[in-house]
């Protein structure tokens, strides 16, 4: 790790949200971002042939937290620097829009920066999910940086909360079901029917 | 969770089945009606590419229980938000008919009333099994409400029985084989033998 | 379970290979015989269309063990209620010819005895890998019947050896090396040589 | 297991690198040659139709380190038993090109001998990593003979180092990390960066 690097680590480190902070910061979050390999799917890809994308597989539960939090009136959006057809089908399945979902990105804290600014979105209202080094930057840069338990240690040191639940396999309904109790919008009248997009 | 939905929960909880009145409720069911996401698949779902259906998982040993008890006699249905072709084949090959396959469906109680009202089936000789939120309603109208031992914990607050079995991991086998074995249909003269349909 | 299944469990359990007899038998066997769906495979079955067979996965290490089986002049053969060709490609990958693979097959007994009667094969030179009721029958007639750690109740109770290995990852592995070893053929000088079919 | 190989594995166990040797020899590793099956993949193959090859998974975190390391100019090579397209498109993605792929391999020894000898490598600066019987003999002629958690029994014993991942799931980057730390290669300024071929 190079010095500028490791300085940065120990000044996140030492800024870190109190448990306290955390749970009051969750009231101001309007939007989740996260990254797709790792956090949405479990981190794995299957190849099949040459003439169609890497396959990847995801989580039914997480998916009903994604299309229910849309429908309240959160925003979601994805910066992966994964990329294939099969992750966007996948994700406007769930209601998320193709403006929202940004993929091969090499750089995704230029990516981060554009969208917060062409949306107006303060990053502060941001709870971000990922689980690898390129996550490092936007990780602190947002409200509330989190990732699944099985992020990679680098990725965990600058987390706000690491969820209990791996990638692929319930971490992204943990967040969005922490901050739609927060608000009260968790399991309210309409939750039962799923209105297909 | 609004006032309406937590009463509903408390109240629930309160007239929960006994464990000997479960035991003797088992005698009653006549009728399986299961999820498909997260019951008799695993809850993951791999998208290959635009022309196709989303592609599930699901376990031998529970289709070899759901082959067995329509040999039986028993009747089993499928309420599923989810949808496809892959599921409905699987479903098919096991025996299960497609007027007993509702896919796609936004609010299942709706679908449960008017097939039970349809096929005159008493709701209380009904074993459903659900795992997440859409399943809330009808597990609160059936005569044994049973989930997999990861379903969700809104889920498990109104199981009469939650399996030590994982969605798409033999929970369905798990329930069928017990009320099967009450009945004195399990492990007969011709469970050896495999009948293709 | 009917009066006449159960009296065979019982009288099967009694006349149970002692762990000496169990170890002595291994010196006997030439032919093994396995069980595709969660013996060879991990149980678990994806639809990807309905122009495509059942999707099912196996393992490279259990595959090492049956090609190497093969060269050093062991018979093994195949039978399987399910089928498909993807399943037929697996096993001829590794050097297993097509007559040596039933599919598809509703009564197991009858291949059995009819594959032993064709080729002359002593059924107590057999060693049986399966895990469900299906093979319950089959259990009971060769020299050393087996299982994956994972097989149901039913078919462990009539099992001279239940491997630590579960279906699908290493529980065929498993006993081929313990056979081989008896026999001085396992990690011989042509070991590291892969001769693909 | 006959004479000669007992023999052999006796030997190697008795020069096994110490565990101060083994961090020594860290610095000394320019390349890395993997096997596939069970290394990169998680040694599971699935099979979907006659048209098209196995199908294998592997692992995004993986994948960032093979990537990283390419990027920060070490050599990375594979030697496979198995073969097919998907294997060479996802190693493609990475940044291996075809003249560092050896798919369909019978005699590993004599593929590694040739490489080393075509690129003038020097075996002691190769860390190799494999899992099965067929990479026994090229783990027992290079620098660091690695592998992963559930590698067999026979090549644990001839490895300097058994990772704590299984195969699949983070074994390479384990190796990987370790040797590109030594040499300060890891977490430098754009490790955040990814760059596709």
């Amino acid at each position: 790790m190079t010095d500028t690097v490791a300085e940065l680590v120990e000044a996140t480190a030492n800024k870190k949200l109190s448990t306290m902070n955390y749970k009051e910061n969750l009231k101001n979050i309007k939007t989740f971002i996260f990254d797709y390999d790792g956090v949405i799917s479990d981190g794995r890809i299957w190849v099949i042939d040459g003439e169609r994308d890497q396959v990847r597989s995801s989580s039914v539960k997480d998916g009903y937290a994604m299309h229910y939090a849309i429908r309240k009136g959160y925003r979601i959006a994805i910066i992966s620097g994964g990329k294939g057809d099969p992750m966007r089908i996948r994700l406007n399945n769930l209601g998320i829009k193709n403006s929202d979902i940004f993929q091969g990105v090499g750089n995704k804290m230029d990516v981060f920066e554009k969208y917060c600014s062409d949306h107006q979105i303060d990053p502060q209202t941001v709870l971000y999910m990922g689980d690898d080094i390129p996550d490092y930057t936007v990780m602190q840069n947002v409200g509330i940086a989190t990732c699944p338990a099985d992020a990679v240690p680098e990725i965990k040191e600058v987390a706000h909360y690491i969820s209990h639940q791996k990638g692929g396999y319930g971490c992204v309904r943990d967040v969005i079901e922490q901050v739609m109790k927060v608000h009260g919008d968790w399991m309210s009248e309409d939750a039962v029917i799923w209105k297909a997009p």
